[in-house]
């Protein structure tokens, strides 16, 4: 299956001619709701109910077969016994109909016997060349044509209104609570997807079919388990290419998530963290939640992703500006200083805006002034500092020219073509706004959030166009590996020779294989050393007593090698030899760690080094391909950002090193397409800037294609 | 200014006469709204307009002046011009007013001449016995008499309802947003109160005029600027004793906020994170902001506040199972485990409740078997593990029974007196549970957050009734610091003398006066020693290389000492001795701090210690008194927790000895009344558990009261 949209999915999406299999005359059925909608939403093709028992369904003739219908239906809808459902689906393909909506229960969603059904039905539907939705899928809707093949009861309660929003998801009801949110808010919908057990078709493929449709701007998620993100990133291509948005809410963090990995240190990246990092790498905002995946959309279809962050906040109340302050300042979003002109200006509309500040307070002065609110917005609009604007109205009416606001406020989004939010508490002031087509929120802090996540998206999306895949590097794909002389670990010294063809800085060291060589590199590397067994089947030293910091005679190296003998062949492991490094000193230790994932591919992990890695678990993780500026940034994020940027006085740690070697792991990682199942450097000592830094140590798991 | 409420306040609440000073016709204007409000609401006492330029306003006779008036009015409005209201003021004492709302602006929100005029007003006015809300007060209303005695526009657009709530903000916006967002949901409003420039009657002192009215169960509170929190202290009493809540925001979070203190770890700690453990040991929630503010009141009027947290989702949906899972889990809000029987009763529901789990997922079934919903409450509702309730309704309508859903809901919130709370996109099906008095939410998110939030607020008040006020040490308030020498710090050797006095363990160290009393010193404490220069004048000694570690031979010592000397005289400061300390090796270094608040008593600081305390700022506040368990707990929350726990077979760090000194130090910063500015103790080498610990180093800082 490739990346591009199968046109039998999208002619499901925009059918002339729709089939009902199982068609009821109860529009509270399966099989009676989407007949219900096509004709109550006016879908203009045509539409052929299957009942052999009927005369007609819900007004309409009915068939007794697909074979006896006048014309090929460009989808259908199956709604019959889950033991019917292989033989429509066979009747469909003998029609020649490219896709079905299976609405039917009782497959994998039911255990093991329901998969096997499952998975049957699917070789059946590939193999005939029919697409299918679900089965158990409440199935599509687009409610620009009013080809509703939806059973969902939403559309019976909240009326559609066609929009340019998409809402594709794995479950019936996460589709439909971000719909009825968005209806609350007065936004249209085009299409409504909930996929079902997503057996033939996943979320992602329908997604893209949704995606297709250029009017799309917004492409609301909601995925369960994310199958396969290829097909995902496809779908961020096409969106993001023409300057729309894809949001997504993937479910299930709270699931207990740590993979079993070999490296202890990529043990504590769990699927979860990776979907994170998968979503940035392709500019897709994950939302927390339900509330967090519809409440950007407004901004969102306003005026679209912009990465401007300075924010102007108006109110006529100064416990809106602080409240405002106080909610942005934990984002991290900047209130924009005003420009000199701009207080200038201000100050010939109220005297009291001779000291101007951002937030503006309008002050009671709005009431007695009539043209004080247009004229302030136009000023602020002016100052190029502004970058989006919120306009707090805690509270209006009797007294108070609503309309004339709202009017004023759509200038102002129009003119400049920035974002701008309005908060209000009263509903009636929400709907004078949102009926001039500005986005409208019930209180500071959703309206903050929301300027905060736009931003941000417009970011990540920026970053996502600069990280094109690169080709993996030649010489790291023809790097040959040893094969482990026990185990799947490769030895230290073999690990670190691997790495440092991949260009990692390495800590001075010799293997040796005699007292004697021992000896002569030790004093080599100036008499102070750290003494290590080297065998591949002992990855973890530490915990056998086989690393010898410190060793600063000659006799305290012979004791060392003795130990590293001795205890290696009471753990009946081979000794490939005895390590002689330099002891380095540095400023900070850091732990890298790097995995193959089929799905998702390299995986790179930078923490915190140290003891207490796993316990204080101050990590980022990024997806291949990555710059060493994106690591740097996600260093500037960590909990020890400010001990690494110098405290006191200090000089600031190299993060250059550690950016360096993370994106020479995940070039080394990915060159050698799973041969190496994982890598992991740690320490990594880092010295202060400028200085550079030293691997220690490090353990490279082979993969299963090694 | 005792903590009683004052009965002239306690009748501007209730009156049952009122004065309009300023009275006009346009019920648009400052002096027309009160008296619109007050027909319009149905006040039923007397109602006294003053006009002296007219006959009659808005239908009423308008009299000329107060000393007219038939009777003595409760309380006065006074809507006037600036100049004017000094005047009124004396006119209302004449009459025998005992409270004023001073609507008219004009004073401390103008500048300084405007604040030197309001304090004139204030000393006048509590000179003459009058009572003053505002200036510059929107005013308080009593919605249950219709005494409305304020302009806000609000009312005008937003039916009030008799409610057991009390809304009093500081600030005018910041009363009516959530007053309207509460209305929205259908809450009823008892008190509103914006008291403007609380120049005389504070916001504290207000609400507790309303909370001095038993039927108010939730007092909601905007503070901008918190000046009597004795006052705050005395509402917080008042409510929590009838089992009510109060919920605060406290705004300017995000103003520039560390306070100069003489301690450098002292400095960390900003007026905000005081405010915080503040409201902590008074058992009031602090809210983030106006929804957080409001979010909980639905649940705290339907069941109060309940401590236990084990909560149970049901939905007829999976996806909203695994939202709320997803949404509790990062609050630490722990899903039920249900009991055997429990799962055992639900299996005869439904035969795939065999399996049944929290979330429990009714599946479509709940649309063909009628009696589910109500037989699978009653059953949860049995289960001894279910503290709470979350019941999501993704999708209702047609073919749902609704109606029914909410009466079954309604009675298990009512048979269990437990909370429960209802989430659902849909407005119907919100309005349809609410009208039969179920809380509801428009999503998962907010429900989870306000069911975390209530009982989090249960357990806050159980701990403020624990933490009752226990006199001060008389031992310590006996005890006499020496006068410093030089400034106002004392030594080391004085600090550390106080705090052994206190009860904080020390490291074992000797002040020496000679090379010789330093030998014996080093010999006595094994050798192995800390040696430091002791001067009053110089509290940070590192910086000025004053601090010697790991003396490990005579010659050292004699060089160290020498040093001390050298470099004291080179900085002019007196040398009291020299401080010989055994080196002590323990497992982790805090870092503790004292000081004596003007405003909130004694606030101690616990942190986690080393070079990077300030830049890492992982630490925890607490007022005075609190319990050694108290800092424990605080401990447990800090970011390095899980290394205090002890790591891969580590044993755990001893906290009790960490909790003791805290104790210990605000046992005698409290006791000290005010002698004593500020201690700085760092380190505190805490050693594995029942090891204890030891004080290193600290430092007294001598307040103007000594």
């Amino acid at each position: 299956m490739d990346n591009a949209c199968d046109p039998r999915l999208q002619r499901a999406f925009d059918p002339r001619c729709v089939a009902i299999v199982g068609a009821t005359e109860d529009r509270n059925k399966v099989g009676g709701r989407p007949l219900h909608y096509l004709q109550r939403f006016g879908f203009a093709g045509r539409i052929y109910p299957l009942n052999p028992k009927r005369d007609a369904v819900q007004g309409l003739k009915a068939w007794a077969s697909l074979a006896a219908l006048p014309e090929t239906p460009d989808v259908a809808i199956v709604a019959v016994g889950q033991d019917q459902v292989p033989e429509v689906i066979r009747q469909c393909a003998a029609r020649g109909i490219g896709a079905a909506v299976v609405m039917s229960s009782g497959f994998g969603e039911t255990g093991a016997e329901g998969r096997a059904r499952q998975q049957a039905l699917v070789d059946d539907a590939r193999r005939l060349g029919v697409r299918m939705i679900g089965p158990n899928a409440q199935g599509i809707a687009n409610f620009a044509t009013g080809a509703v093949l939806n059973f969902s009861t939403m559309f019976m309660e909240v009326p559609p209104q066609d929009g340019p929003v998409a809402i594709v998801s794995q479950s019936g009801a996460a589709s439909v609570m971000p719909y009825a949110m968005l209806r609350e808010r007065g936004v249209g919908v085009r299409y409504l997807v909930a996929s079902g057990n997503d057996a033939d078709a996943s979320v992602c493929e329908l997604a893209l079919a949704a995606a297709a449709d250029p009017a799309i701007r917004v492409v609301l998620l909601y995925i369960e388990s994310l199958a396969d993100p290829a097909m995902l990133a496809e779908v961020a291509r096409v969106v993001r290419a023409r300057g729309a948005a894809v949001v997504a809410l993937k479910s299930g963090r709270s699931a207990r998530g740590a993979q079993a990995a070999a490296s202890h240190t990529g043990a504590m990246v769990n699927d979860d963290v990776v979907v994170d990092a998968f979503f940035e790498r392709h500019g897709i905002r994950r939302a927390a939640d339900v509330h967090g995946l519809v409440n950007t959309t407004e901004l969102l279809l306003a005026t679209g992703l912009q990465p401007a962050r300075r924010l102007v906040v108006m109110s006529h109340s100064g416990a809106v500006g602080v409240l405002c302050a106080d909610a942005a300042e934990p984002l991290g979003l900047p209130l924009a200083e005003l420009a000199p002109a701009t207080v200038q200006s201000l100050s010939t509309i109220m005297p009291s805006f001779a000291t101007a500040q951002n937030p503006v307070d309008l002050t009671a002065g709005l009431l007695t002034n009539g043209g004080m609110y247009a004229h302030t917005l136009e000023v602020l609009a002016a100052d190029p500092q502004a970058d989006m604007f919120l306009i707090g109205v805690p509270v209006a009416g009797e007294g108070y020219d609503v309309a004339g606001m709202a009017r004023d406020t759509a200038h102002l989004l129009r003119s400049t073509g920035r974002p701008v939010a309005v908060s209000a508490p009263q509903a009636a002031v929400r709907e004078a706004f949102r009926a001039e087509g500005v986005p409208t929120f019930p209180h500071e802090s959703d309206a903050i959030e929301a300027l905060d996540q736009l931003s941000r998206h417009a970011l990540l999306q920026q970053q996502a166009v600069r990280r094109a895949a690169r080709p993996p590097s030649a010489a790291l794909a023809a790097l040959r590996l040893p094969a482990p002389a026990a185990g799947r670990f490769l030895s230290e010294a073999a690990s670190l020779a691997a790495l440092a063809a991949a260009g990692v800085p390495l800590a001075p060291h010799r293997l040796c294989h005699s007292p004697e060589e021992a000896v002569a590199a030790w004093q080599a590397l100036g008499g102070d050393a750290v003494v290590k067994a080297c065998s591949s089947a002992l990855p973890h030293k530490s915990e056998h007593g086989l690393v010898f910091v410190g060793v600063a005679s000659e006799a305290a190296l012979h004791e060392a090698y003795r130990l590293c003998v001795e205890r290696t062949a009471a753990l009946g492991a081979p000794l490939e030899g005895v390590i002689v490094a330099q002891r380095v000193h540095g400023r900070r230790e850091f732990a890298l760690g790097a995995r193959h994932d089929a799905r998702f591919g390299t995986v790179v992990m930078v923490s915190d080094g140290g003891k207490y890695v796993e316990a204080l678990a101050d990590f980022a993780v990024l997806l291949h391909p990555f710059s060493e500026q994106d690591v740097i940034d996600k260093l500037q994020r960590l909990r020890i950002a400010p001990v690494l940027a110098g405290v006191r006085g200090e000089a600031p740690v190299d993060l250059d090193v550690v950016a360096r070697c993370a994106v020479a792991l995940a070039e080394l990682v990915d060159a050698q397409q799973g041969a190496i199942a994982s890598v992991d450097l740690n320490p990594l000592i880092a010295g202060s800037r400028g200085e550079g830094g030293w691997a220690v140590d490090a353990v490279i798991e082979m993969g299963a294609l090694s």
